[in-house]
């Protein structure tokens, strides 16, 4: 394997054969191909691609670099639910626990927050003593015990994939369909699932923002799970504005454990019940996507979904009081009202400027070195549409101080407009990507 | 200047302004910008291109990375000839102290060889003594002195080309156009010229084998030209076969040496007097290309080049007498002639086959570690379209030792290829190409 011949070859529009791939992330886990050949090399896959044989073939050489999660010797049904990144997603938050508290085991591994979106990892931190850097090995023992771990991805799973991750952040090659695909499905691949569920974000606040890309990228990854013997099943859901009310790291748990109490937002709850619906059919749980959701309800009605988030927090070291008292998650000093300027119909909500904006508070990172306040954020109930009168608070801020809430108040200004007549918003769920094809999604008949 | 930031908007088809360029290439110079971030920017470039503008920022920052060659106070017009390279073209050997012996200075700075071609530093270096590391000091006095040096790009000269070369030749970005016009120009750009000739070399045995591509070269680096204030001129010439008979390093400085005394292969002395004939013109020494080349015969007959080259070799430690005795030269113990295996026309003599050949007699490099056999290579006096008898000598193989004999006698075998009826080949001499345009190439009327 000569490595610039390799990179030419793609360059040119020709394809990196099997034995090619495994080579070529084998050296360079071991480091032994230098990164300024992969970061040409990744340039080059950005305008010529990865046919369907090469993206499984990177994708498994990744896979390969490392661990995998052996839960083979658990009788449940293994299932995972998956993100593109969006501004007030806490679905994994809440989905986890439902899911697990009906009998699916969810080994779930994510990510920090990434440029302006937020990650699971920093809003579990935000629980007082909650960790989230298990070993293996105690995930494991964690999910034969319990059902379910919610952790970060270890050193050990996909070293391949981390290195490439870091690269691709810096050398401007993140935005490749085939790249992100391959990234997402080895560390998915490597939990040992039984079936996966893709949340594939739409709209301004999604990473990808055409049809034709989101696409390409739901089909890949359902392509790579079926080459694993893993069913995936993919929903396109809205991201042109947050979802729910909170964004920022507390008070999405707090809105987390709400939803898990039966008072989430009505977007956050279709989100999370369709997304489940997809699991419990997975897993065998239903045989019809109908019956999934009073299934989940009673899990929340019953109390058995918050009192599993309860046992997870408690088995991961934090306090699990918070799901009867969330006063004891971090709050924040200062707080303010965000008032309408004017009269009229929410037009927009942009998660880009929400999600920057709470970066500017310090609840997210610039760099992966920040650390960040765990407090600070948002929470804005209107929707798009929503008809709101002049002074009306349609939005409140949680600084650290008023400098924060000044910063907070120019985002918000900028975030939300409001306009004279009603907009129609993208709709919240909108299709359904599966092996088979792209429909329509369907809200359940019951 | 967040390079990710440049990366990305070169990948998505924008530009980099004049003062990002000069910010870039000093950071990247001064080892401020890792080599990944540059190979992906390299790599996006040789997708999306750059303007002239952009291309004409890269060079100048080039130039600017390092010192230049200060020729202001020679009185004599300053010309210098750039081969795009080829296989077995010595015409720098033969040009230099052809225009030199009539009153033009020529600070030449050539390569090693790269790839397939062979190099002027190599070729020169078989001579005995013969030192091409001059630093721009010695340079400048011998120009001054005697009115040439052959030299190789010392450290001083547009350290962030060489940098960036490196890079490219590992990073599968070489090819592409912007790149190498950026990349010859800052080392031509440095050498204080008064003029420019470009010999963009057409056909298989060239780097770049598309007319679109070689007529966008030429137009880049006269462009590139024109905005330093050094005019620019371009002849498209055949490398769809070798030039010349010899192809090796010393072999090639025994046919320079008889070309010096008028008795060089036809093709080599057309090329030789046709680019001759630009530098004249540039160096106003004629005033229509056609009084060039009684010029140039006459200081071929009456000695003086022959002589110009022994001034060269003496003052660069050489042994001058080669000049007279090319038996001084390093010669391969084993010889062996190749013979015709059929009868009928040369349809092709490969200069890439034959360039490659000399790679694995010892006579080239693989890697820029690599020390070379200056006595080993090819004559071959046969050109496309001549008549061949079934086992006549069309050919003769320099070698180390009988494995050599053998190794040099397989690579004739494909390299030359004998058909049924005659071919027509590149013309030697296609076009001419200045600022004003393309134009065929028309021999002189004498």
């Amino acid at each position: 394997m000569i490595v610039p011949r390799l990179i030419e070859r793609k360059r040119d529009g020709g394809r990196i054969s099997d034995t090619e791939w495994h080579e070529l992330i084998n050296a360079y886990t071991a480091g032994n191909v230098p990164d300024y050949q992969m970061s040409a090399l990744l340039m080059a896959i950005f305008f010529r691609g990865l046919d369907g044989e090469e993206m499984y073939a990177l994708t498994d050489a990744m896979v390969g670099s490392g661990a995998t999660l052996d839960l083979a010797h658990v009788a449940a049904p293994r299932l995972d639910k998956h993100s593109t990144g969006g501004v007030g997603d806490k679905v994994s938050l809440v989905i986890a626990p439902l899911i697990a508290s009906l009998g699916v085991a969810v080994p779930m591994m994510s990510g920090r927050g990434l440029g302006h979106t937020g990650g699971t990892l920093d809003k579990l931190e935000s629980i007082p003593g909650f960790r989230t850097d298990l070993s293996l090995d105690q995930a494991r023992e964690q999910i034969e015990k319990i059902g379910c771990a919610l952790i970060g991805q270890t050193g050990e799973i996909a070293p391949a994939d981390r290195k490439l991750y870091a690269l691709r952040d810096t050398s401007a090659t993140v935005e490749a369909v085939p790249l992100i695909a391959a990234s997402i499905m080895s560390k998915k691949l490597a939990e040992g699932l039984t079936g996966l569920v893709l949340d594939v974000k739409r709209g301004s606040g999604s990473f990808i923002t055409d049809e034709k890309s989101e696409l390409a990228l739901a089909r890949a990854m359902i392509d790579l799970g079926a080459r694993r013997n893993t069913p995936t099943v993919a929903l396109f859901t809205a991201m042109d504005r947050p979802l729910g009310f909170a964004c920022g790291n507390s008070v999405e748990v707090a809105e987390s454990i709400a939803a898990l109490k039966g008072h989430g937002p009505d977007d956050l709850m279709r989100v999370t019940y369709a997304l489940g619906a997809e699991m419990l059919l997975l897993a065998r749980k239903v045989s019809r996507l109908d019956e999934a959701w009073p299934l989940m309800r009673e899990a929340i009605t019953s109390g058995r979904a918050l009192e599993k988030f309860g046992e997870i927090i408690a088995a991961q070291g934090g306090d699990p009081r918070v799901t009867e008292d969330p006063r004891l998650l971090p709050a924040s000093p200062a707080r303010a009202d965000y008032l309408a300027t004017r009269a009229g119909y929410v037009a927009r909500v942009s998660p880009r400027i929400v999600g920057h904006g709470i970066i500017s508070l310090g609840g997210g990172r610039r760099t992966m070195e920040d650390s960040i306040d765990p407090a600070v954020g948002f929470v804005i109930p209107e929707k798009p549409g929503d008809y709101v009168e002049t002074g009306e608070p349609i939005g409140s801020i949680h600084a650290r101080d008023e400098k924060g809430i000044a910063v907070g108040r120019k985002a918000l200004s900028e975030a939300i407009i409001i306009a004279d007549s009603p907009v129609v918003p993208l709709d919240l769920i909108s299709h359904r990507v599966t092996a088979a094809g792209r429909d329509k999604w369907k809200a359940p008949t019951e």
